[in-house]
């Protein structure tokens, strides 16, 4: 620890009374205040100080000095004061050796002060971390975390509780970071001194500290947890309207706990840190300011908002009920029970017809030390589900953030079947360890097109723990990026294999299909005769061959930047057979159920229902597509999503969410 | 340079024409276009193009190779073509080892695409600098850097250039930052096939991209310059309203100059880091959009805004001309000329009696490989004098920036006399070859008090490369850092001294004179009786004395400040003997003329004339002074300042501002 010298003023013929904080050096020009005429000069303390000179003096022992115009007295003491002014020090000043001129006295109290928080993050409140007042990345690094209060204790009459004037439930003392004043010395405070906890105007509006009012230590604060009578006893200390706050000195060997909130996620204005300081504050005389003569300060950051990707195990998945979509939900109930997961219902009431469940909401989570939660972010889409996230979802430990698009129009893309994130990866020796976000846009050489919108896009980024990767999704009609990619677990090489929609691989297919003399097979088999259509009429349909060409040139595109950006190979990637057409300006469509829109379980898939050419009684897709699943250990489930979702231009994934395990890797670790 | 590899589809029975960027490798998934049955393939290319297989083929020679499901095809090519389609690559596809199944054609067209930038900040556009895509702090970084065209080409109906619609003078382009596009190939770029260049929406305010219409090489372009008809060449590429726009290709060997403009200093929501792409769109089929299949990006940094301290050598001084400064301004010409300097007075009709030179305006300059100069930044404090840097400033080569607090007061912190620079300094082991900024502000711990406003300050940090300390100076009635802080040239130690004012240094010289049988000289003799006071009466004010404890209290704590941020030691410190008293709401303001606040000319120090007591006939604050400066070889000229600015609680220092020589240092040599 760096020791601040702290500039002292003694006068001769006067006793000067002085806080000493243990751990600062008190330095004292003694020329300055000498008297007229001084030359010499000598020094007596109690044995509680230690002193020394500057330059040092070139006689030695306790014989008066000289004084040579710039003589330093600098003195520190090294344990806290039991009673008020129990040290003393004094300065002899001489003319010629005997003749004394003057005498400057001073009194001193020594304190310790310590404003502590989890700079280690090992989910203790260590004391005095030398490290404690900065913010370094990675496994040796150092800084304590913030979580933003996104969530609700209260289940009804809800509101997130950063919006809250006041902490009203205990519980939520647990989504704050705990900090820590210790303070070592007398029982009071000498006349006029006081403590004092402060933020700078920045960070006001980013950053809530509260405290118990107990005047207990630790202990009995854990104990307080449990009668929610003791509610009001955590008064606010700082937030946007309080700077600056005077807190009590207890006296003694103490503990003051304080809770810390965070209120805003990082962005492109905020970059996440904040500083909460304590100062010590000497009183001046009448009417003058008083002035801090110590300040610690401690450093936190913002946890960002963290996305999970398909390789995590799945806790909970979200579908919507509605008046035409039995036949969906009875497959995706099999599947999820089967799978051993739990299948929420969004009921009608609250969705009002809106089943895009995976477009309106993004589940994440927020990590630190000593607290963990998930957090989904609502999309500015906004559709009939907006309530969904905020009425069903918020809630005691389940937080909530959104950002609002001001005087932008939203488009399609901003749903977030457009928003994904990878697996962990490594790109050209940088690791990701929580992977990168994947969003799509329209091209960078467009002059016009669709893009997510600007709001969402900063949040993203500013995140900073998954570095976003933008994708061309502006081909699709509808413009997502789960329209033709997703991620699945695989056994091998880099625990992952990426799948893309590609028409290449669909003609292929067909070609193959006809070649063996199936070119009479249909497509769309028993979904009404307007519907189905033979492999043969496909293969001959020229305008919807140059369509997929063009389409397979948009993915390939996206391919090119997928491999570059997540350090992927060619057998990194699988191509699933899918055919699209074109529809109103120039954008796409899936031909048929649409089978890389999965649901992703563990090792179980949720496809859609392809409604492929039979051989032999079998879905040649189905048949390609299983087999390419079953090399990576993975079981495809196919579930109809024809009429209910398929036609309404979305699948089994638009049309679910999962919510998953976080990752075990602590985004702190991260080296940035 | 990473080579992006290009994902290509090619069609057995099919002749594809194709556009290959030379250093980009083009892959073809060989199966996926098979024809159905095929076992084995060939391939074939003319000279100029490189392939390979991966998985490499067991089998070796030109004999068919085996199709093993995933068989990727590599290829390159490392010169550009004269013609289009002048080189050749086939595929053969087998089924049994010499039954031919298909045959795909891909024809060749290669082009070198290389956007250019001075990425390596030696004043020239070198060609294709591997690190031009990213910044890199430091002697060994890369980079190139953009300035803020902030200054005027016309000194009469006179605007900012970056606010004009268009280059209005060919030498506002030496305000912009070169950017060459060079390209290698045929006459002509395949039907379809264009140029494009774009900037994201997010750098859009930032940056705007002119090119020259004129279709010849860089020495045509400099002939150019010399003919101002020519102006109308420079057509606006890229800007707000246009993020992506095509640009010419040239044929043969060819380059295109641009220029590009920055618009914003970095500021809180603006690192300063700016992205240019070129990209080469391929044409799809009707209607569908191009495709980006090769894009080039260079990246700038927005050169910061930089201070100029003590320590550099002053160009111009400038001051004010009021119907009461004759006295002033008399001592200020003698001091300026005889420094060699040029004095440049600002009329009472522009500062209509606004003398506070200092308060409105700070000199700084931006910087960068190919252009230099001024930059004034004006104050938010606006007062009489706030039209002087704008109508008077503002021209060639001399830039204006300003920072507006909407919706906030002003208050008197917000004058520049209250924003200064140190010297460089290194700071327990950092370096900061610009120095670091020094505001005040009141006390971090204060409930409520004056700051500096919000939008300056948040300026004065995004600038980064002298990052600024915050000093407690609210406990002055005005409220500036000037008022007790200096620094001055030193021929020894860090190259400079902090000169300090020191109550405590002023009652020691009195106390001296005292003792020394001179408690009768007066202060302020020759002023008229009212002013007059003897050094007796002044020591024996205990009113003024504690008033002066306070002071130098607060000014301690700025030292404890000023010693800890710069790294200084006491002896590089002067303590210069200056009194204060307490006015209203317990603020102070100097007693006599404040010495402290100076004007700094090389070797040369213009003080205000204390008008202290003299001993011998000599003003024994003057001979102080004299003294302490002598022995850094400084010369000290006296300015009587009392009923013109002293009065008005202004000094030497307020009343004039200095613009000064750039540093040597580069700041984009900075280690961050």
């Amino acid at each position: 620890m760096i020791i601040h010298p702290r500039t002292l003023r003694i006068e001769y013929g006067k006793t000067t009374k002085v806080m000493c904080v243990v751990g600062t050096e008190l330095t004292v020009n003694i020329d300055r205040s000498a008297p007229p005429s001084s030359k010499y000069f000598s020094v007596q303390c109690s044995p509680r100080v230690q002193y020394r000179i500057t330059p040092p003096p070139l006689e030695s022992g306790t014989l008066p000095t000289s004084l040579n115009g710039n003589t330093m007295l600098r003195f520190t003491m090294d344990t806290a004061s039991e009673v008020g002014n129990d040290s003393k020090l004094s300065v002899m000043y001489y003319g010629e050796k005997t003749e004394v001129l003057g005498k400057a006295v001073v009194h001193l109290t020594a304190v310790e002060i310590s404003l502590d928080v989890d700079a280690d993050r090992d989910g203790q409140v260590e004391r005095n971390n030398p490290n404690k007042g900065s913010w370094m990345w990675g496994p040796n690094g150092h800084g304590a975390i913030l979580l933003v209060n996104c969530d609700s204790e209260h289940t009804y009459g809800k509101r997130r509780d950063s919006e809250r004037a006041e902490v009203s439930r205990v519980s939520d003392l647990k989504d704050m970071s705990p900090m820590v004043l210790r303070t070592s010395g007398p029982a009071k405070l000498p006349e006029g001194y006081k403590l004092t906890m402060h933020i700078s105007q920045g960070d006001a509006e980013s950053v809530r500290v509260f405290r118990t009012r107990s005047t207990a230590g630790m202990h009995q604060t854990l104990k307080n947890l449990f009668y929610k009578s003791f509610v009001k006893d955590y008064p606010l200390v700082l937030g946007s309207e309080d700077l600056s706050k005077e807190v009590p000195y207890l006296g003694g060997n103490a503990e003051m706990n304080f809770y810390v909130e965070g209120l805003r996620f990082p962005d492109k204005d905020f970059e996440g840190l904040i500083s909460i300081s304590l100062s010590l504050l000497e009183p001046s005389s009448q009417g003058f300011p008083e002035t801090p003569i110590f300040t610690d300060r401690v450093v936190f950051r913002v946890a960002p908002w963290i996305m999970t990707p398909n390789t995590l195990n799945p806790l909970e998945v979200f579908v919507c009920s509605t008046s035409d979509n039995y036949q969906f939900l009875k497959g995706m109930r099999r599947l999820v029970e089967n799978s051993g997961y739990k299948l929420k219902v969004c009921h009608e009431y609250m969705n009002r017809g809106d089943r895009w469940m995976q477009d309106e909401i993004e589940f994440g989570y927020i990590d630190s030390p000593h607290q963990r939660f998930p957090v989904v972010l609502d999309s500015p889409r906004d559709g009939e589900l907006q309530d969904f996230p905020y009425d069903v979802l918020l809630g005691p430990d389940f937080g909530y953030v959104t950002r609002t698009a001001y005087n932008v129009e939203v488009s399609s893309l901003d749903s977030f079947g457009n928003l994904e994130v990878s697996p962990p990866v490594i790109v050209n020796g940088k690791i990701y360890p929580l992977g990168r976000i994947i969003i799509g846009v329209a091209f960078p050489t467009a002059t016009k097109g669709r893009n997510m919108t600007k709001v969402v896009q900063d949040f993203l980024w500013a995140q900073k723990v998954q570095e976003p990767i933008a994708l061309f999704s502006d081909w699709l009609l509808v413009g997502h990026v789960d329209e033709f990619m997703t991620f699945v677990p695989a056994p091998d090489k880099k625990g992952f294999r990426l799948l893309l929609a590609s028409p290449d691989a669909g003609y292929k297919l067909f070609r193959g299909l006809q070649n063996d003399k199936h070119g009479q097979a249909k497509m769309f088999d028993g979904l009404g005769a307007e519907e189905e259509i033979t492999v043969d009429e496909i293969l001959s349909d020229d305008k919807l061959r140059a369509e997929n060409n063009y389409v397979q040139s948009c993915i390939d595109w996206n391919r090119d930047v997928l491999k570059r950006e997540l350090g992927l190979d060619d057998d990194d990637i699988i191509d699933l057979p899918i055919l699209f057409h074109v529809m109103e300006e120039n954008r796409a469509v899936a031909y048929y159920p649409d089978m890389v829109n999965m649901v992703v379980l563990g090792k179980n898939l949720g496809i859609p229902k392809p409604f492929g050419p039979k051989v032999d009684g079998r879905c040649a897709l189905e048949a390609e597509m299983t087999s390419l699943m079953e090399g990576l250990g993975l079981s495809c489930t196919y579930i109809d999503d024809f009429a209910s979702y398929h036609k309404l231009l979305g699948e089994v994934h638009c049309g679910s969410n999962v919510r998953r395990e976080p990752f075990s890797f602590k985004w702190w670790n991260l080296e940035m």
